[in-house]
């Protein structure tokens, strides 16, 4: 059972976690990364199946070939915002990734072969593999604000460039680049709604009761 | 930032969060579930686009419907464990829904189409909105769980029954059926696991440093 103080935290953490994207080049202590890598073990997943895998990159000539391969993507993205100039030109004003700031980046891989040919449950719905991974990147996520350090989720990539720069193998899909350390502000709100990219919608009419529409 | 005290709560119900497949009949606080939905619309989304919606299941009408599919697909599943006699045995032994139980059972959809065509991210990897999706539902298990409450996440049916018994549109994906309710027993290993199913992995196994494969 929680007391009404752990409650509170745990909500606190919740609420408090934001995407980030610029970091301080402070060293982050081992025992952080070992318990937000920990957090990430502890997640669900489906058929007890594990699918996750974690590639800790520190070294700087790999930072600067994922740092090379969001950019290539982002300047691709852009041209498809070509026939809105406004947007466009917001859009190259967001600071999408901080992977060559970040002490570390950690790229988080689904194994769908793992657990064999017939996972229970993954047998029914393919993609719980992938989904399970996210909810292990969301417990690492909580675990990082909780240390005090901050994350940001870059997915902005081709996925065979991250396999080639991490040799990963080609059956493995790269789910996500966690770039993680210090950082001097932390936001309170999400930066996309600060930029006015996208605002927060009501959570009343998100929900509905018992078909879908009925509120 | 975050005390001591407080880093162990969230600490506490990262480990602590089990999916649960009993449930009591006792009824839930409507506060309880509640803040377990504004847990869930707290969690980032790619280009901040918030793709999810929640369809609250409470009729016992509604509640045998999804049973039946769950089951259908249970029994469906059995099959591909034929040549396995032992296996297949054990399968039909394992409790994987409680629906009929749980006072409430919440569908958590994805909305592909949600923030229009360009979603910043979801442009380079579309299952980006699954995924931010299973970031929700983690927040429900750990706000679920902070509340004393348990959850099971249903992942044996086909989609089109899903829709069909919720009135949901074709284009959107019925990520998972969520069972909430007070339970007897919280478990304190994976279910999987005391039922001798799968083992946990060793986590030294699953991390890399700066390349697949390199320890």
């Amino acid at each position: 059972m929680f007391s009404k103080e752990e409650k509170d935290a745990i909500y606190k953490v919740i609420y408090n976690r934001r995407d980030v994207r610029s970091f301080l080049p402070t060293p982050i202590p081992e025992e952080a990364i070992h318990n937000i890598l920990k957090a990430a073990h502890q997640a669900p997943s489906v058929g007890f199946m594990q699918p996750w895998n974690f590639v800790i990159v520190s070294s700087d000539e790999t930072k600067e070939k994922l740092a090379w391969a969001a950019d290539k993507e982002r300047r691709a993205l852009a041209i498809h915002y070509e026939d809105e100039a406004e947007k466009e030109t917001k859009f190259l004003g967001l600071k999408i990734q901080g992977l060559k700031e970040a002490p570390i980046t950690i790229c988080v891989t689904c194994d769908p072969t793992r657990g064999g040919s017939h996972v229970l449950g993954r047998n029914s719905i393919p993609e719980t593999d992938m989904l399970s991974t996210a909810c292990a990147i969301q417990n690492m996520w909580l675990a990082a604000c909780a240390e005090g350090l901050a994350m940001g989720w870059v997915s902005f990539y081709k996925k065979n460039d991250v396999r080639d720069i991490l040799s990963i193998p080609p059956h493995i899909e790269p789910i996500a680049l966690l770039s993680i350390g210090y950082t001097e502000h932390y936001p309170t709100a999400p930066i996309l709604e600060t930029a006015n990219w996208e605002k927060r919608r009501r959570l009343d009419d998100l929900i509905f009761t018992d078909q879908w529409n009925n509120r």
